[in-house]
């Protein structure tokens, strides 16, 4: 029975890592005692070990001891054997290209099929969708391919953004960029504005956290989603 | 002996299709009197046959005219026997995708060598780097390829935008993006400002237009280009 949760960003505006989901993590990881960090996303600018480290320092509120995969000799098993997973933020297409290059996408599908509960923000959430077809991020390296691990039956637009009426620049809105990729593919998007996420527990999928979220189908006008909604419909 | 024009943008806010443009464009495609239209990178919305007529239309001001390369049988030999060529904006997957399955890589490089005269707003100007590594556009589609046409020594991040000092998003600023994509890459970025364009006449490469461009070179501080600066420097 899967158990996810999928946050649009670690961060909002104005406060520390992680705090506006600690109460909710308390409950969602209740029962770990220990945790899988994946930091595969970071780009540079902090080492895979630092970035590690911020987390295990957050986690200490939880009584929850971190470890990096990065410390263990074969990836994939130290996914077979987590309590528990998270998949920290930072760019899309490194994130991927690091699990197809270190053999964890099978891995990370199996443990979440198999009930290992895990928690994605931001580029962590986006992988859990169909492809990252959906992403905001740079490609600043070439995966093996878009297709991602498919835990959703639909694709997440994390950091999600509403048209800017006064803005003066010409590149596309949000919107405009999701509506030229149902050109292409046929299933839906959520865009996940931040501060919101998706919950999946004993197989109900909820909106969760402080905003709606706007629901792109394939030939429908776009709406809005309310937190506590479900998403089941989406398939 | 290569002639570019490649600009941020078609189109500054507020005014006409191609109007900031068509000035220096009278004389950049003087003695030309027809042209070939690449509107590959169109993602939906709007067909290929309706963008080339909206180029068309503008084109008539210069007695330019305007055949769109989806109405020839083999697009690469279009592009051979073209007396100019213009590809349009879009998404910048969606176009590399439609050049590499359409045969039109090497016929693009060998056409631009050749001195074809050569205009790119956008997309069309991000295909002129070394690879699309740097473009802000959404991956709807995943091109064989980032590697791009590679007629600059460098790669271009069209509709450059500075960071806004009082947002409270939290996604990567187009800076921050960009020194990331210097973790993976070495090669020069020119981040250029809707309104700003790169000219290549004579051998001299220069910035043209109303901003100065952000230059990021590798292991260095990004610093600002003047316009009527030449880019000679980044090899």
């Amino acid at each position: 029975m899967k158990k996810l949760l999928l946050a649009s960003t670690s961060t909002v505006h104005g406060s520390p890592y992680l705090a506006y989901l600690m109460p909710r993590l308390k409950s969602f990881f209740s029962g770990c005692n220990t945790l899988l960090f994946i930091p595969y996303a970071r780009p540079g600018g902090m080492s895979h070990q630092a970035y590690t480290e911020k987390v295990k320092e957050t986690f200490k509120a939880l009584n929850i001891t971190v470890a990096g995969i990065h410390e263990y000799e074969s990836p994939a098993e130290a996914i077979a054997s987590a309590e528990a997973i998270f998949t920290g933020g930072g760019n899309t297409f490194v994130l991927l290209n690091n699990l197809y290059k270190n053999n964890c996408i099978n891995a990370l599908k199996t443990a979440i099929n198999g009930g290992t509960p895990y928690l994605g923000t931001s580029a962590g959430s986006n992988i859990c969708g169909l492809t990252i077809n959906t992403t905001n991020d740079m490609p600043i390296v070439y995966p093996p391919s878009f297709k991602a691990l498919g835990c959703l039956p639909f694709n997440v637009n994390p950091h999600y953004l509403d048209p800017e009426p006064n803005s003066t620049h010409m590149g596309e809105t949000r919107e405009t960029r999701i509506k030229e990729f149902h050109t292409y593919h046929t299933f839906p998007v959520v865009g996940l504005r931040e501060g919101s996420w998706l919950e999946l527990n004993n197989h109900i999928l909820q909106l969760k956290g402080a905003f709606s979220a706007r629901i792109f189908e394939y030939n429908k006008q776009p709406y809005e989603l309310n937190p506590e909604e479900t998403l089941q419909h989406l398939n």
